[in-house]
């Protein structure tokens, strides 16, 4: 029988600026509904970033999966992509997609989930202000 | 194919004194239960209140729900009503309810979820210290 | 040659029902100064106190004061006289003085410093809420 | 028909030494798999534990359980066994079994499971540091 | 006698986008002393602001500053002016003047300087990050 | 003129095993004065550690000192020396020390000093736990 499963987090962070603008729209309806997040200047923020990756112990390691791994892993495919970015104007992800909290955990999501092995349950959330952020998938 | 689902998190706070008591008992047994919370003058709290959204991103926007709308809501229906407020005197809610976190939340569900499209689910997350929380509905 | 001087601080909180009011002012005036902070019904915070204290650390023990011994102290003087009451009507300290954080932290100051030995200065930092705090005396 | 399920969150900490070490292995492997975390005269943590309880508040308490009761319990059952210890030597938990965060919340379930009415889900949140930490049983 | 001197605190947030550069300084130099944060497309933050007032409670309400009133001076000379901004593009403060947090934080004291009573002393804490942050006059 | 004088605050951790004992007293001496803090076997901290230099803005960069500058320093002077260590055996600097949270920061301080320009002021704060932490220079 195998160890019961375990979820395991890792915090990282990165600092990017973006703004939120859906080309097919006007520029009175981008304001309207974009508010300050429209601003064609860009604003920026600390996103906070908390990957949870599900499965049972290795029984000889004690580990899910090793967490400097882990950590590796992110700062490989997401933070050195975007932090000190413009979203916007820097990465091939977001020209294309508006870069909200939603969008960008589930890039996010997606560029983890072919790194990390599929036996393991993959969850992204992201903090995007200490009082707005979003989780993916939801449950 | 919809995209796919997303939970949202929008982060409040209030600030509000409460005592704990239950008329049908005697005041031996509620001193005994509720202890330093059944203070006949009151104590209080700087309740932090966690609103969950799930659902679909809007595909148009990129959002669940606009977080401008969703913090407007809580402010409007929660915490206006709460904040700088006895939970005990000054509210209908808790006039005949203990103001207990759990009912607190539950309370604060049900004024929400009425104003909530119901194709979203819902969750409340309550924190009446930093060592003391609760979540409703429970998962 | 004495040991350098060395501040440490030791982190306590405490819950409480308070409200602002002057009792020689009318109500009008009462409820335009305070506002909410004036609610006749009382409202409540959960107060983290920082008490710090700078000395020269022992060279037998390399304590400035033992963390036990201080945090006991608080305990004694300040957190269980306060904690779960209602500062106007459960203390002496606050029956003829209006609970600002201002003034809680000046009591608190007062009834720390006679139980501190005189050669420890003494410094009480008093959160009301994350974003307002007060700290006494300045420097 | 029963009150709504709530979920019920008490914080505590402890702290405690350890290392990483599987006695199966060479010291090289256990150099290479564990890497600092391996170092055999230990380091530490100031671990904090988040003990979640889901149930059916208790209609004349408004409790789902005494947060007094759950703090105690903690107290007798994990704390006071684990503050202040090194995990590898000084408990017998740990004697034969690696201390990875995995593995301590593991245990921590099953010593609680035992203490806490079957009626009530029981889940741990164990942090080892603010960046890593776990969940077990995982959602 | 006046009452004794008591430091208040405030603390407020705005997400701005910004870059360094020195337009003196080639771009090969620019990207050797900024490095990331010399981004042509610039980056951003969530900055948290602490202003700190120093000075005597006023003895009929117990307040050093009504705290509603500092917010709103913060609000409408600090924060409606840099939040959800280009600092580089948008503001006049930073057409000429590298926006190091150690350069947004003398501008913020010069902003609030003029609008605070000369009686109170006023000093400015800005977080950058979690982790870089800079206080301003420092002591 | 020069600019004005500015603090500047970096931020870094390091987990370490300690315990505290003076090899002058008996058993039972070290173990009352120490209590838990004096178990043979060590227990651990998660030291956070900020490290704050005072001086004048370089008018050309804008920069007290590059963070990036300051954070390696800190990693190479203290953190790499301390983290996933033994304090009391791993290292030189407490062989003969207690490692006090008192002392530790006294010990950072001269470590850092060596390496940081006489012009600027240095000061540390060290974080033993979130209750228990010290500044040294105490002002």
């Amino acid at each position: 029988m195998s160890l019961p499963k375990v979820a395991v987090f890792r915090k990282e962070h990165f600092n990017a600026a973006h703004r939120l603008n859906n080309p097919h729209w006007s520029d009175e309806k981008n304001a309207r509904v974009y508010g300050k997040c429209n601003n064609a200047n860009y604003h920026g923020h600390n996103y906070d970033l908390i990957v949870q990756v599900n499965g049972h112990p290795d029984p000889e390691t004690g580990y899910v999966i090793d967490m400097k791994v882990l950590s590796d892993l992110i700062k490989e495919h997401v933070t050195d992509r975007f932090d000190h970015k413009n979203l916007n104007l820097d990465t091939e992800e977001f020209r294309d997609l508006n870069p909200t909290a939603e969008n960008i955990a589930i890039v996010i999501y997606h560029l983890l989930r072919e790194k990390i092995d599929p036996q393991f349950e993959l969850k992204i959330k992201l903090y995007e202000t200490e009082r707005n952020f979003v989780e993916y998938p939801a449950h």
